[in-house]
């Protein structure tokens, strides 16, 4: 996905947020506002917009010398996620459609994420969205290219979502490779987060190499790309992803919650909205 | 009043606003923002939010060579304002007090305003206003002063709003001089805006000089200036005078409907509340 004119104030937003999380300090957090009004310029329309989220923590690294902002948060959220997590599972297989049922928790678990200026619970959150209708359900085509595949990679997004992301990989009934970021960007999923959610038992966890808060490619390493290219499923977790791959030709399933108006616009659903879109179905 | 750092994600959403307004090439409307971006850094937090105003509409001005961006608009508000205008003289004066509801009147035409994001509607804003509970209301310093002034000054804000202040001024009882902006700047009343509006003939009708959609006393002209030191009531209208003014030690007024959430805090009322609130009061 391009970067829209409309995502510009956001960074800016998104950096005095992040600014304040990383200091108190009032002359920082300004210097680092004047940076990233300094790299607008070099923000083109034509990348997608987690490339600029890339550039915002960058910068705050650079000021704070805070190399893992939401350290705490990501415990906090798993820690969470995992409380959760017993009746998660039986709520799962309790239900009518066990993996539509794991879907939903999939994507429920997206509410977790401390890029977006919007507040969330957990728990209450869960619930809210195992009641929602989606906007966007290709679970035919989901179910079709599951009962064929033979390697699925699973592209995580924010840490403790990944608690949910399990929740689902263990009703796929296939081995599954689960792709981290490759260095921690706000409170997006890295290999020590996937291993504190228990993926390690259920996938083989491998780093995309991607230092932005998103799956961009030209930022990925060798073995993640050829991993991308051969998987016969790729599902895709969260806005991130989806706006470093919604033009791709894989057979991407993206399961996100629509959390910004400019997504939900390009993906052709209303703000809020849940969305399971295969990326090669014909609209 | 200082600019605060939540201003500056504003600044940016601003200027994307008036640059859709300007013009409909995105390359000219990113280069814009790119200019913006780099004029963060020299936004001192101690100097007033407005004088980031004057910069986003001097740099729109540049790239896109229009001079009076809400021409159309200020002309429309001016008619829709005097259409409303017989009512309004009508329900002033068989009110219990003519000179609060005149004041009250005076802060309705205040929602006008296209430097906000918000939307408004002149009629119905004009009735909830008036039902409105004042957050803040120095009505007896307001009349006492008023009793024993010689010279009033207003200072006008928008071109619509200024029908309202002609309701106010005409029951005040005494000679006004009305100040108007520089130069067209957002929709701020101008002196031809003020003559549109039947001011003329009720005021004194001067320019302060501030180029800014504020009085900014550095940037006023030594007119303006005079007047302003010689005043014994000073009627200042809206959020981008009480920006410039607010630590004033002349006896100002501000009326204003507190649309911005960090100019509420500053004057601590809430978003949304009306103020009559009066500079030299001990809090």
């Amino acid at each position: 996905m391009k970067t829209f004119l409309d995502c510009i104030p956001c960074f800016v937003k998104q950096a005095l947020r992040a600014g304040r999380t990383a200091s108190r300090n009032e002359a920082e957090i300004k210097a680092l506002l004047d940076r990233i009004g300094r790299r607008i310029e070099s923000i083109s329309l034509e990348h997608s917009p987690p490339e600029m989220g890339l550039i915002i923590y960058d910068e705050i690294r650079k000021i704070t010398g805070v190399e893992d902002l939401y350290e705490k948060e990501k415990k906090e959220h798993i820690a969470e996620a995992l409380r959760l997590y017993p009746k998660m599972v039986r709520a799962r297989d309790s239900s009518a459609d066990p993996l539509l049922t794991a879907i939903r928790m999939a994507i429920a678990g997206n509410v977790i994420d401390l890029g977006m200026e919007k507040n969330f619970h957990i728990e209450d959150d869960l619930q809210s969205v195992l009641e929602q209708e989606f906007a966007l359900c290709d679970i035919a085509d989901f179910k079709r290219v599951l009962a064929a595949a033979e390697h699925i990679l699973y592209l995580g997004d924010n840490a403790g979502e990944s608690v949910f992301d399990r929740i689902l990989i263990e009703v796929l009934g296939k081995p599954v490779v689960y792709a981290v970021r490759g260095r921690a960007i706000i409170n997006d999923v890295t290999r020590e987060d996937a291993l504190a959610s228990g993926l390690g038992g259920v996938a083989e966890i491998i780093s995309s190499g991607s230092p932005a808060p998103a799956t961009i490619l030209k930022y990925c390493n060798e073995d993640f790309l050829e991993r991308f290219n051969k998987a016969d499923m790729i599902i895709s977790k969260g806005q991130g992803n989806y706006e470093g791959l919604s033009e791709t030709d894989r057979p991407v399933f993206f399961l996100l919650k629509a959390k910004c108006p400019v997504i939900a616009r390009d993906i052709g659903v209303e703000e809020d909205d849940i969305v399971l879109k295969y990326a090669l179905k014909k609209q």
